[in-house]
């Protein structure tokens, strides 16, 4: 069903790797409400992935990049501009990789290389993307640009590692980005909060499982979808939010609001049920 | 122009005083978008509005009530199924008044009797409509309430006296309602926390002229105006954005996430002009 | 052990019922940090409870007065400067109620009544007490007032009801009247959020004992005690902190900053010990 | 005067450069307080600066390091123990510098390299020093380390530029390591978020004179001193803050919970004295 919310308008889409991605439901949507849009991952993501596949079926081209090099982002925009026929309207940056977490690293034992390549990737590779737009006057006055983030920014979750700290400064980017984009162009930039996602970079995160279940219950609407969040996206990238910038928006169906909820509790007392007395009261030690 | 966001819902925009009023433009807009809708104020607004003018326009009824009273919020909700034939999508809470602030009490002088008027009205009317809804079951699986708030609720502003305390707890509202509204039947409540706008009750608030001004040089977007506010709401109610809730969302042009604009501090500088020596420092005393 | 940092400073601790409420323990530290002090709790409080014996302790008085009552918050400042012979340095404001919860009315179906009294004794009871000071000029240049919350203010945990909105306003005008008392006086206010503490008040709150095993496993310094958060207190109204103001300060062991830890999540994990398959996936229905 | 609030503890005090640096003040006041410390700066620093005065006047050992590199680190807190007899008990983190600050580059043209630079003295330093602490199990239990931090990182202030990202950066650093650090060895970790302050570093930020004059007017006890903030660094390495961890606490005379002051707009309405017409509404254009 399309409410035609992006039509005549131009995206690039970065960092759709599969049909699990946020990215690709993203595409989809984008293209469904009228939008034309340009792909974009890196040079190995498009050899063996599958985003030939979703290329296809929307009928756009892909720019491979490494979002890490100013030129690659630079051609991007430069390219994505000649294939569209305008400047563009929305972007998508939904991109981010730890080699400490592949690694198994943990945070007490930082691999300082890595760190920076972690940083590079998911946090530094935005400010790239967006001085490099702005370099090309490439992005159209009252443009909208997304990037996609996670809670842990905010509040530590064991596991997430460097990518809490990444994730804090691509907030910051935004932020900081905003004000200037936004004071010269137009130009808004947000990010993105999502509940935890079963895509391929999820379900890379240490007891993803558990996570889920707990996030599922805490929320009072349930763990967001990926395409649940694609709408969201759909949503910002659209006209009618066009004073909305430099605002992390939580799209998780209310879990980050919430302190604890009665679904949760009831599941983490069952934890208890073999270590209680007759009274109820737990059995300490 | 019209995307038909909400073609088909049903919904109950309570606030709307006159043309400026930015419940006004979201009735209007939500109309444009496909909704029924219901209008309510209370019986004096409606005696000596102009709220007819718009009914008639857009072809809705009105149905008085006194926000402070439960069963006249019961009756909205009762009448407004009726009217509309089936479950309330939508509601749009924006009402608010504080006794204290017209009679020019300081908030280090508050009257206490006008300080529960203040709350009645302006935040625990919230907890009256959505316990009131509730109670009817007469809002729909996935509905959206939104009530507007305003930043002093976090950030102290002079002036906007015991207003503050009661928008705090407004948002505090829909949190707490948002858990058990969405848990039990996914209705989502979310408070949009607006820039400053020239309303008839923004044209009371102390200084408003260079408040809007100031935030106006602060926000890289520039303020918000009613218009956009309510294309802000119209995405709330919408399908698109069904996992969002127990949230205060900023639609400020970028205000609340600025600590100095250079636009800002260009003009808080000129007010030194004349106090400033040869070198550019200021004369102090 | 002294560190006498409230070596010749005067104030007033309202809210201390018994030896676990953590109004007790800050008058103790209070006293053993070399001020003066008076006491303060309702008639009824002061007849059936031990207050008595903690003034006798300390050596100090104790003046009733219902904090709803703007005569017996002036009658208690009046009083407190002639008995320790000068203004008042330090305030602490520990008191909070809901009628809803103690007769278990659900957050969806309050009483509006006992709604009034619960904002009345846990929210309005601060501005009224800070009116009357600052009316009286009873509290000194550069003096310190503390009120204790909860992060339920911000987040929602269930059951805390409509205590979580009396937080939030509390909050609300520490931060008003912060402005005001601090720009006029130098006064400074703020919030301190302890985390949940077994006190007569805490042990009330529905599912206490799991809700407190949770938070425990989820701060990686355990819950704060009621005597750390007294010795917090104490800090707060010393001369270190003279430019701390308006704020609201988590006292919790880090609890507000985490998104989950591994402790509470192994715990969470066990819950499920009976619902895994040989693979350790969750089976679900 | 001296409240004994660190008597018997073991501390080091990184960045320290002459009387104006906040970190000169603290390592004054924790001495005063009954801490033996040592001082750190880099090898640059130490021969040009006064650091050799300040170990002098206090009696302290000054160990050069580089803080971008961990051997360097390690260096000192081996060194530090040995000096000082055991484990460390606190640590002041007050580093920071951005080269495309220094370079004038705006926040749209920033050198990728200089980034790197400002993320790794600003942001990333406080991970190695942290990292390397606990590989050598140097911070004693109980232990409390503070970095110094600025709103910046929450809010953008024009001219702050890469900064702001190193801030939120350090700032999620203290969340992310406070918890392993907190669960493993009780160790807490903070920022204090400092009002501008007129210190070597702070007198290069642009137009530092007209943000201070706005920052102080805001402000409801004006701008938070260097020696104020020692005083809080101080209370925050006492054992009477065991329990506070993982926040980012504001010193800022109220700055950061307000919206606008009267005194602040009152200020900035000058700016418009001749732009006004008699009826004091403001002429625009």
């Amino acid at each position: 069903m399309s409410n035609n919310l992006l039509k005549g308008k131009r995206g690039i889409v970065f960092g759709a790797l599969n049909d699990m991605s946020i990215a690709w439901k993203v595409a989809e949507r984008a293209v469904e409400e009228g939008a034309s849009i340009v792909l974009s991952n890196t040079a190995l993501a498009v050899r063996m992935g599958t985003v030939k596949q979703l290329s296809e079926k929307l009928n756009c081209e892909v720019i491979p990049a490494d979002a890490t090099k100013v030129e690659d982002l630079e051609n991007v925009f430069v390219k994505a501009q000649e294939i569209l026929g305008g400047k563009i309207d929305f972007v998508l940056h939904s991109i981010g990789m730890s080699p400490n977490v592949r690694k198994k690293r943990t945070y007490d034992d930082l691999d300082y290389n890595m760190l920076s390549t972690t940083l590079d990737i998911s946090a530094i590779s935005f400010h790239k993307m967006l001085q490099s737009a702005k370099k090309l006057d490439a992005i159209a006055e009252n443009g909208s640009v997304v990037a996609l983030t996670y809670i842990a920014s905010q509040r530590t979750l064991f596991g997430y590692n460097d990518m809490a700290d990444a994730k804090a400064m691509l907030e910051s980017i935004a932020r900081s980005f905003g004000y200037i984009y936004g004071r010269e162009k137009g130009v808004r930039i947000n990010t993105i909060s999502q509940s935890p996602t079963m895509t391929t970079a999820g379900a890379g995160i240490k007891g993803i499982d558990h996570l889920m279940d707990f996030s599922e219950r805490m929320s009072p609407l349930g763990n967001a979808t990926a395409d649940e969040c694609a709408d969201y996206c759909i949503v910002m990238f659209s006209d009618l939010t066009r004073k909305v910038t430099m605002q992390n928006l939580f799209h998780d169906g209310g879990f980050s609001s919430m302190g604890m909820s009665l679904r949760a509790m009831d599941q983490y007392q069952k934890s208890f049920d073999q270590y209680t007395d007759e009274n109820g009261k737990i059995i300490y030690g």
